[in-house]
């Protein structure tokens, strides 16, 4: 189940545009990108924000995703560090960037951040999400399992 | 600006059905609801779940929300409490559980729970999340107010 989890939590994060990402103690919205063959999750941002200094150091940071939409709610436990990476920026960028970037790849104030999920807890539902959310509850209570969707603990490698 | 923010925020979470809530340290999906007239976010839980248990002390916790379909994110601080206010309940019930509680208002593992938001951090986005989120990253740093959306902390009487 283990291994099925992940791979749910891997194609529906792809469609998932943002999530939460704590930096000083604080949760601030970010947007992620997914790239095919890397098990990184990527951030655009820009310089000196909070969040790319903190990058600068490599941290330990916690993301959490929340998508009704695409059916996935995650609390993942990572290490994010800045990176200079341009091959790795023309992949992201053709992903989400190149609409909104203003001045483009050469955006002095551009820094991309890579992020690395270590472990994390997932729930993946099928069909309406309070109703599973409610069966994740029952069944902590009953020992039952929840019919409508998944919910468990995942390590990466 | 602040009260504008708080009105906005109070707006676009009814239309919200999830967010992440902080209990014991992990961050689990939870389902609110929102009540004409009443300050409060409104959860329902199964009794003897870690959150009921939490609750039933009276505890500090987070609530994250984070939806793209909204608009609206926030990071919210706040207490729960275990509530067993039948009337409140109907009211909730209305709005979400009936669909779903397998058992109804009688089950007697169902939990109601109070949620107070005392602040909160909030962005609202009018237009595409991730535009948004690098203009408010660019904003920190060129001093620049970001063009498509609201951002700012706000606290609740």
């Amino acid at each position: 189940m283990s291994d099925d989890l992940k791979t749910e939590f891997r194609d529906r994060i792809e469609d998932v545009r943002t999530g939460m990402l704590e930096v000083d103690g604080r949760f601030v919205p970010m947007s992620h990108s997914v790239v095919e063959d890397d098990p990184h999750l990527w951030f655009i941002t820009a310089k000196d924000t909070p969040m790319a200094k903190a990058a600068a150091q490599g941290v330990a940071a916690r993301y959490l995703i929340c998508s009704d939409g695409k059916g996935i709610y995650a609390d993942i436990e990572g290490d994010m560090v800045v990176s200079d990476d341009r091959e790795k920026l023309d992949q992201v960028w053709g992903v989400v960037a190149s609409s909104w970037f203003e001045d483009g790849k050469q955006d002095p104030d551009l820094q991309l951040v890579r992020y690395t999920p270590k472990s994390a807890e997932v729930w993946v539902t099928e069909g309406g999400a309070v109703g599973f959310l409610y069966q994740v509850a029952k069944a902590k209570v009953t020992g039952e399992k929840p019919d409508l969707g998944s919910h468990g603990s995942v390590t990466f490698a």
